[in-house]
């Protein structure tokens, strides 16, 4: 199979206003003959520069109306036009531009790029099967700092953990969802609302949080919360890369450190990771 | 000279309210006498060990009250500490937490990062010389993307660039200042006006924005900004890392594409940058 | 599942000579009951500290007599020791500490860092199953400058590259090829076989090399010279991430460039991958 | 004033036999008159792709003979060309290919990137002054597993570091020196030696090395070495960015860890530099 990957601006103006849509795409397609690799006959090689000018030129054509759709356009477009594609998978990430706001008043045509997780889907198809969509998120970094613990986990003689009722949840965070039958869904309206679930469950209520008694739980919780409030979504996968702290121990400084200071432990990097679906 | 690197979190409640502060610090000592380069004797010198628990002491005695109180903290105690020191500059720069919010209510002890524009500062002292403040922003990256242009610039045989009265504007921004006198300054509140300051030059009014004719008059309209509404800026540097977008040629795909699909330019790569400081 | 990432350096003397090895150990475990995912129950939770000191207990038992035996020790360790996991799988990743050599005469003590090409394995088995043993190279960046063409490929409306040739063939390899049953097999003799053959398809003979008609032969090429040569290699998998470069068209400035003066293209940036077994 | 990035690669042929060098090159200028900054007129600037023309001409009419006459031709080209140039400066690395070697035998055109160590250089220039060169490597990574200790340093109460007399020294070397009046000197040639001697000081001899005792002196050593053995040295700069390691404790699992299993410690990461010229 062979992939490519382009990034590339589309700009569209509603009057004076301006809006803008930053992408990288990666489209990924396997032959109906691997006749390239084996006998070096090109003849139905698609080459990664005419890849190119097809995004492009979809882009141009229909916008990005949302991040899913133009996925489903660029597989659409290679599944109808190529007969010698097997199997089609496009990948499109976005560069997190927002709109700029002075004073609370938006800006008509400037925007800050604000990192704080990245959005990203997919749509595969394989010729003659369905078209299936996934959206997700990465790239989230979250922290909780006390309402987490790790109690009665397994111990032998390599064991030299402490246990810990109060210490800090840091961690990158990893989530992608599957739609079933995709039919007139409002992709943007649908991620958005998904985000606002993964924070919740991370995070617990405003007041008082939630007791996390591992990762591993929070892991469960975010994915539990997303599937009893979106529809939509049939299976996600959330993986969570930790960073652990540790509280310094200043004794033989003479101090006493109360969860005050802490830093970050480099090594071992831990992560975890749990697909769940419906029955 | 030698340099430390050390990276920690600061935690403070106030009630159930929890505060954050992750920063890394940078301690960068001079000795007066170089004789552990020349000789071997280690007499004099500081172990990066021993700094980095000084470090850690002083966040843990002071807290972190500003990154900049921080930063003279660690100056003032090396100097008055260690008399076998010529020369200290220390570099504090901030993991940028932010409180998690859920439907507008801020959350006790949960944060996400939102690194859009990293804050950091620096304190520097030579031994019977001033105490020098500074503080900055980096990693800021703004677009516009329209109301600059690149016209009437110096042409020769080598020129091939043709002049753009409407192009994008878009590039990733360092800002770095000195104080003057530090007395008693808000360096949170100064902090937070620079910041806007920079986004008000680089965009324009909301409405309209207003016309760059090139990268360095935009580097330079921020100092102005800058210099006449923060009367404790002293001298500003700018630099302003450029990313290039090209208008995607699509006449042999056999459309007008009217600065609506662009793809950036990797290289080549521009910078420009500029210090400017009060007559 | 849960994956943990640890990095240490195991070192060891015969007589006064020294002998270093640097390595990145990831050990990736699924457990029987995903109880610590939904109930929160940790009871047969490994925590990642535990399994670091594991990872270098074993490390100053055995030593690492090759990264492969390593991996092979891991799996068994954890498979024999804790009934709760399901499955294993360790990854190991060498730094490429070479050791310093003076007018040819080799170092006793000190190493250098070489990395044209990092060395890697993989180890895994399920419950009752077989132990499967991978090696592998990556980031290893080779290039040609001639040799190499495309042409005959797919054309429609949306082709623009001309067929070339006479072009740069360059990328960034990656291979991982499995073992059948592992045996008594000399892991370090059958890598460097494997690398050399490598090298050798790529370049072909070293007095005229030989015609790559595009990258995905090249591929093959690779593919069919380790299998024919290497008995003990069962599958191999080839990844090949391309850097494209294009001839600079000096026309409008006066010159007539023979393939003398190239710059790499960013986007699209394409990679192509292939498996291939024995029959 | 203003920086940019160009990367390409220059291919030469003799008879049969290919010659490659791939550079990236920033070049840096600063105007006679900052009125681009300050008041918008563009009529003096010169563009980014003009430079990157510039660069790309010379490169296909004079080669790259060495990266510091390249560098050194570009400087003299602005300095020629354009009189509102006050001051260039342009910097020059390479990216590390090296010929590929089947038995013993170079390959004529198949070239690996072995990344041990990259060369730069640097030429600058003020209208009116001299021409500057300056030569270096960097990211050039290494180790000594013992003849390396740090003992007899300051104390007080801060101090929680023990003295060491057997650790591991590594680290990350960074070296830039400058030539004086620059005749006809054999660039590649002295590079070379330099890189030896900056080996051979850092190692000591092959059979039994030399004793380190702390990361400054070494620093001083490799300084002291070059300037004995290569005249044409005026002023030598050396960084060591270092790599602590330490010993796992393992009494606690039941072991006695004799410098055998270290891990490496993230933070604090230190860094030692000094710059050294002739008397």
């Amino acid at each position: 199979y062979g992939k490519n990957t382009i990034k590339f601006l589309r700009l569209h103006t509603e009057g004076k206003k301006h809006f803008v849509k930053e992408v990288e795409v990666c489209a990924h397609l396997r032959l109906t003959s691997p006749q390239e690799y084996l006998e070096g006959n090109n003849s139905l090689v698609i080459p990664t520069d005419t890849i190119k000018n097809i995004v492009l030129v979809l882009a141009k054509k229909n916008g990005i109306p949302s991040l899913e759709q133009f996925a489903i356009d660029i597989c659409n477009h290679f599944m109808t036009t190529f007969c010698q594609v097997a199997y089609v998978k496009t990948y499109v990430q976005e560069v997190p531009w927002q709109r700029l706001h002075e004073d609370g008043v938006p800006h008509i045509h400037s925007f800050i790029c604000v990192p704080d997780g990245i959005r990203f889907c997919e749509a595969e198809q394989c010729r003659n099967g369905p078209l299936i969509v996934f959206a997700g998120i990465k790239d989230l970094k979250l922290m909780k700092t006390t309402q987490s613990g790790f109690e009665g986990f397994y111990k032998n003689e390599h064991t030299t953990l402490p246990e810990r009722h109060d210490r800090i949840l840091c961690g990158e965070l990893f989530c992608k969802w599957s739609y079933g039958e995709c039919k007139d869904f409002d992709f943007d309206c649908i991620w958005k609302k998904i985000r606002e679930c993964i924070l919740e469950a991370f995070a617990g209520p405003p007041d008082c949080g939630e007791y996390s008694p591992s990762y591993q739980k929070t892991v469960n919780c975010i994915q539990m919360l997303v599937l009893s409030r979106v529809s939509q979504v049939q299976v996600i996968e959330v993986v969570l890369n930790n960073t652990f702290y540790n509280v310094v121990d200043m004794k033989n400084l003479g101090l006493t450190n109360d969860k005050e200071v802490l830093v970050p432990v480099e090594a071992p990097y831990g992560s975890c990771a749990c697909t769940l679906g419906r029955k």
